[in-house]
Parts: C-alpha cells; structure tokens; sequence
C-alpha cells in the first residue's frame, strides 16, 4: 500500500501526472525514514529537516507535522513493515510546464515503505571509496528531488570498482554521494560543518551526539583530501548506511584496511540507540 | 495526443510510474523545440544536444535521430500545431529508488505539443531583471530535468517585479533561469563562452551566426555584472523568448530604457530565419 494525494491506494495504481512538477522540474523534496522494530528512529529530526527544506524552496506542506507522522504509521502498519525505510515525497503539484510557481497547484504527497535489511556485512567489513570533485549546486542542504549529479557521483564511483564516492571542493571533502562522511585524526572526530555545502545528515547528528556523550573530542570543520588520505580512521554515515568504516580510499588502505576502533565504539553505541 | 512509451495516446491516458526515476531523482533530459509554421526550427541543432547530454549522463536513448523527428512530426500533425512548442523528455526508466543506474529499466520516453504564440509584446517593449548569485552546478550545459534552482530563481525574478533574473558567479555574469544572455558594448557582441557554466542556447547559436553575417563583431567571453550594468544594450535569447530587450537591470535603465539598435537589426534578421 501506496499514500498519495490524501489515500492509502495499491502500489499498482499509483498514477503520476506528466505535469507534476517533480517529473519535469525535480520541484519537490523528500525524506528517508528509518523503522527499526516498526517504528520510525529520529522521526522529529527527519520532520524538523522536512519543514526546513520546505520552507527553504517555498513549498506549502500540505499536512501538519503530526498528520504527516500518522500517515507515515499507518503506512508501517498497513504493511507490516519492521525493518526497513518509508520514503515521503511532496511535490509542488500539477501544472502545465512553466517555471514560476503554479498559482492553484496542491502539492502532491506519495509515501511508501521498502523493506530493508540492516547493511551488518559494510557496517562490519567496511567499504572502499575514491575522492572525486563536487560539482553539485550550492544548497546541498536542501533534501529535494534533483539528484542527478548524486546519481552520477555514485555511478562513477561503481563504474571505478568500489562502492562510494567522496566528494571534494578544490580540495576541500564535502560528503558523500549518499551520506555524510567522518574521519579520526590525532584523536579527534571531524567532519564538515553542517553549511549549505552538504546535507544535514540525521545520522551524522546521532553520531556526534554519542561521540560527545563518550568524551570523544569532536570537531565540525572542513578538512581536505590529504587529511583524508592521512585520516587514522574515515566512515560514512547515513539513514540507511548508518556507521559504515571507509577502509579504503583512491587504492590507499585507511586505518590499516580494517574498521578502526572509534568506529567500533560509535557503532556499538549507535545500535544501542534503536535497540530494545 | 501524447507520445509516451511507443505509443500516441491522449494526454488523459498518460499515467508516470512512481518508479520513474525521473520523478524521484530528476534523472533524465529533455528538449523544446520551436514550431513556426507547422515545422520544427534548427530541428537537428536540438539533436544534436539531446544527444550530447544523452551520452554525458550515460543514458542510453530508445530511439535514433530519424526515428525521434518522425515522433515530433507526426505530433505536430495529430495536434494540427503551426505555431508552439514540443516537448520532449527522457528519463533513465522505471525502478526501485536506488542511485546506481539499474540494470535492465528501458528509458521512458514522453513528448507532447503546445500552443504558444510569439512574444511579441517582449520582444517590443523589452523587459526588466535583477541580478542574483548563480548557484547551480557545474554541468550547466546539460539539458536536465534537475531544474529546482532554475524554478527557485525564475521566481525570485518574479517575487522582485522583475520577469527575468541575469545570474552570475563571483560578479561573472553566466545567463538567465532560462534563456542565454548577450550585451552590447562599444559596438561589440559579447556573451558567455559556450562552456560548462551555461545552456549552449540553440538561439544564442543562431544569433552569434547572424550576427556574424551582418559583420557585428562578436566575442564569446564572459563580462563582469559592471559591465552588464554599463552596457550600450543587453538582450536574452531562448527558443521560446527568441531575442527579447532587457530593457531594465537592478533598477537601472539600460540602452536609455528602450530596445537597442542592433537587438532592433538582430530580432529582423533572427525573423526572416523561420518566415517565408
């Protein structure tokens, strides 16, 4: 079962229009929720993220946050879903194709659930990546549909042999096709400061938060490629991704090719944190 | 009549998967064409940058050159159109949202008329922008459905009483939301270099070489917003806008606040182009 535009309807009749405005535009924006035993992990976050983002492009939510929530929790309860994602869409609606805001339009809502197992074999081996430069728009920030230099990103990274790209602006690492990306050096944890160069990760914000609460010393700040190279240990973050080490990067081994130990830390916490 | 999947239909019949990955990730390109007189204008400039933007986003396009012009012209004919626009747009096909190409989807093709009239009123009188920051990516000579920043500045424009926005990088003025930019100063034609940083307008092509013809002496170079700001003229030019006057920027009149003389010569000679 499907939500769009103010039912609960079969997957298989789920019409877009071709005007939609997120079909010819990319004009619309989107979470990924994560359910862990049926039930949504960070949902405020996510919430919080989605009114900023919409308020950001200027999209009237059709619903209040608490509705969003219930439609999300009927839809984890419609499909039995325990372990997985719900992905929510709102678009700025239907019109005929022309840039400036539609003056009658409703924005168009569509949400469904994906069962989706927990990633155990990256999160316990890692995975490796290669550097390539960002040459994504200057609001990455804002979570909306237009993805198409993040697909790229990951398909030049899958194209090269490995699994992630980490991207960087003359030099300076920003994140990741997907996700947020961390590293540990002399001790401390850093990774970029939470600007309009990158997403404002969820997961990124649960992790800093354990890392505080462990007295790892922590950092926000923009670090370049060769600290990245040089990092004692490097991993990514993200809803579905959660802590996953970096164990490699341009063919160069990171902390000895194996997950470090603050890693380790930080996702035996982070587990801690959905586990009952 | 539609064209989408192979098949004429009418427009009522169109229905977009939500698994089109042009719906949740912008991951597609797309054309105008311009009709006069029932007849598709610089028909295979325009194909010749589907198909560059096809190969830079590695999707793979269903149909060949000869077989897509066949498709606009039998729509041009099933809608009776003479003068308007067709749209056409491909997407990298339908699947499960996952940012890797996927393996086996077929790209979705949809193509459909529309009645639009000259913009002879603009192209008269002229029109007023504002300048403002150009935050877009890198790769803005690609033709994609990823139009959010586009949309978001187009409005701008709009919410400041203006009709169009002249962006630009770092005080380097690139193009508009969505037409090119050309000024007018000490007697020559100077307008963006056709590199990663703008749209390569087929009517920007089309007004270089006329104005080539009549010997104006052109140069492809970028200007600064100063001498945006102190030029003898300014015009932008798109298939559907054509050659329009700005006639007003940041407030300030430009060319004495009326459509200049070689816009006057250039919008003469761009109409005996298309008219019989």
């Amino acid at each position: 079962m499907y939500f769009f535009k103010n039912e609960f309807i079969p997957a298989h009749d789920v019409h877009i229009s071709p005007n939609d405005r997120g079909y010819y535009f990319g004009d619309g924006i989107y979470e990924v929720f994560r359910v862990y035993h049926g039930e949504l992990y960070e949902c405020d976050a996510h919430m919080d993220r989605l009114e900023r983002t919409a308020l950001e492009v200027k999209l009237t939510l059709p619903y209040s946050r608490e509705q969003f929530v219930n439609i999300l929790r009927e839809l984890i309860s419609r499909n039995s879903l325990t372990e997985g994602t719900v992905y929510l869409q709102i678009t700025r609606g239907e019109a005929s194709r022309a840039h400036p805001f539609p003056q009658t339009a409703e924005p168009v809502t569509l949400a469904y659930c994906n069962e989706v197992p927990r990633p155990l074999a990256t999160i316990q081996h890692g995975i490796r990546a290669v550097t390539q430069p960002d040459i994504r728009w200057l609001r990455c920030d804002l979570k909306t549909l237009n993805l198409l230099p993040n697909v790229l990103a990951k398909q030049a990274a899958l194209d090269r042999g490995v699994q992630e790209v980490i991207l960087h602006r003359e030099g300076i690492v920003t994140e990741c096709s997907a996700s947020n990306l961390m590293i540990v050096s002399q001790g401390e944890l850093l990774t970029h400061p939470a600007n309009n160069l990158i997403l404002h990760g969820i997961t990124r914000l649960v992790v800093l938060r354990i890392a505080r609460s462990l007295s790892i010393p922590v950092r926000e700040e923009a670090f370049t490629t060769d600290a990245l190279l040089q990092a004692d240990e490097a991993f990514i973050t993200g809803t579905t991704m959660e802590i996953t080490p970096v164990v490699e990067i341009d063919g160069r081994p990171i902390a000895g090719g194996t997950p470090g130990p603050i890693a380790r830390q930080l996702q035996a916490e982070f587990e801690r944190t959905f586990t009952k």
